[in-house]
């Protein structure tokens, strides 16, 4: 059976912290779907389309990563794409308790669906999209946390 | 001294996680008044004559039981009933954080009034009525985390 | 039926945050047993003794409270003594983290005793024995964290 | 080179917490410049004037305090004033670890630029603006956690 | 590639959590190498055969699962077994905070070796090979948290 | 009155993470005692006055800094020493929990004693002596994680 993977989030934008978790998960399966959840209460910072191009070219050269966008839960998701594992990263024990409420109920809600969490690499622990939009709104320069391809 | 408890909160809806913290308050209490706070900047879900009809289904055969709804500030509410307790459950160190703050500040405003903290059981940990919302907001099966009362 | 609670602990030395949670107990429970477990592998700072007898004179005026020992599981000592409560007291999230593995594994090993947990006061949320303990040790005067019972 | 340091927050309104950091930050700096941060995203409770006002009539008699409201990063009106610091309470790990993300970006986005903390005084642990303000709202009497010049 | 991975611990004794965790990693891995540290600094409850023993009859049926004892670093014995992968369950935040350190310093030691991480399931969240031991050592039942095959 | 301050601790063996902290002090302070608390209890894996040299090595060329040992209570060597305050790194929220504690029992035992608080830089969040000490009690390769002073 191959290792369908489902790297669910906002990306908005995608970071240096995002890249790296996505990057270090590739050996481990056989296909990444990086996607982008539409969630029609959120405002979002940056349009649906430019989100989805800037993670393309990202990885254009990496041929097990597609990226989708998706509504509804995660795990419906999952099932539709036959995907059997959702990838988290974990930057801070904050994050880690919200991850687990999140896991625990997606693994009572599709048993045979697993969450797999990998650490943040020391130097992008403080980064999130929510610091860098922060930043960006505030008239910073956000460049040294996000990668080249998105371009504001 | 009738031993008088406040158990507050918002039940949008009542989960599974509340209804075992107040069965497992009962013996120690000699009334337990499940409280509902009214909160006009919060948008509810389901409405209140709905999560009131709930709760007492649930517990119509517990006579030391109650539901009512309240607004203003929860040691007010307390002050009115003649109540010396407030009753909480937690689940995770994040909660206890929250939990802390508010307790240690109406204790300063009613020294009188004590919360009580009962542990959430395992199997509940990860529940909660915004978990909930969010599985039933996307057309999710939340059955499973939620009293059959409960009629969506 | 009568409500009967354990608060244990090692009491090395009691301390002003003990006394608090204890009293703010009182007019929970019917009974308060504080009781010293006796662990032959933790080396204790004051004798078994002297820890009794401060406790007693502490609580001297109060009919509800009696202070026991004992060895072996918390809760074969609750059953032993018919209480169905154990009582702690949480200062912080690592208190909390620890006491939430201990509480529901308890609650696994004997489903009708439930661990009741209060809010330390914020004034005596720095305070521990072990911290007493150390300013003890090293030369330092600990007479503001535990009570004048308590003669070095 | 003198250390001016900026204390930044929306001080909405002011809490006993806030005028403990600073009056323990006096000696460690030659100028603290309490900093009003003006997030229009943000809805406050009371005037901007008000607010200013209070912070000036708390610290009028203290010749090294100097209250200023500011837009934009906090790390931009630290370049324009000079200030090589910045200073923050700490009061549960939750704010920690809120506080470390910021801190280290800033620091990434400005690397002479240092946060300070201080710890939150045991009996303030518990207040903050948000709470205050609930209380407020809620028709409570707020009158402990605030300083006496701050007149609602 | 083979994707090998090893699962290090102490396994004093072996508990239904990690087992838990070893079985939802199957469809994951290619081989799962249960790898029992040998720390000459701890005293161990129970032998190193004893453990070996209970894990090979716990996992006889599975072919991709084998049990191996190592003294020294974990990522020595990854790379002595060529396992580009180390497994690890993830119960509380203390967990987490914990897990952080080493498993980021050991990707600082050995860049291509992945630390990956399973939520444990919230019935076994507050399981944990001390607590049982410690109920053990005073004559309690711990049945309800270990494998039949771990025979005290 | 010239600002010292003491940075306690047992340096065993001093870290990148130390120096980095040391440094980044030295223009908030006149004077920076870095010091050694010695603890008969604990053993050491490096011998006191090595772990002197190194520092001295370290930080030969900053007149501010120098390396002290003492025993007993901090607070106790800082009023010897004519300190005002005690420098501390905070690396994550166990570590925050812990020095809270800590914290705000010294300012309890002296009040005009105030401890100051420096985050770790990201790169060296994960790095502690006791995790240093376990690499090389296992043969493994510590460089990256200690300045080049530290010859074991």
């Amino acid at each position: 059976m191959k290792r369908i993977v489902v790297f669910p989030g906002s990306f908005d934008p995608i970071t240096l912290g995002h890249v790296s978790i996505v990057k270090r998960a590739i050996p481990l399966f056989d296909k990444i779907i990086i996607s982008i959840g539409i969630n029609s209460e959120k405002k979002n910072m940056f349009a649906l389309e430019k989100r989805i191009l800037w993670i393309e070219q990202i990885f254009k050269s990496e041929p097990k990563i597609v990226v989708e966008s998706y509504s509804g839960l995660t795990i419906d998701f999952c099932k539709k794409k036959e995907a059997n594992y959702i990838l988290r990263g974990l930057r801070t024990s904050a994050d880690f308790e919200f991850e687990r409420g999140i896991g625990q109920v997606n693994k009572k809600l599709a048993e045979d669906i697993e969450t797999i969490f990998l650490l943040a690499e020391p130097q992008y622990t403080p980064i999130s999209s929510s610091i860098i939009r922060d930043v960006i709104r505030n008239g910073g320069d956000a460049s040294s946390m996000i990668p080249k391809e998105v371009v504001l």
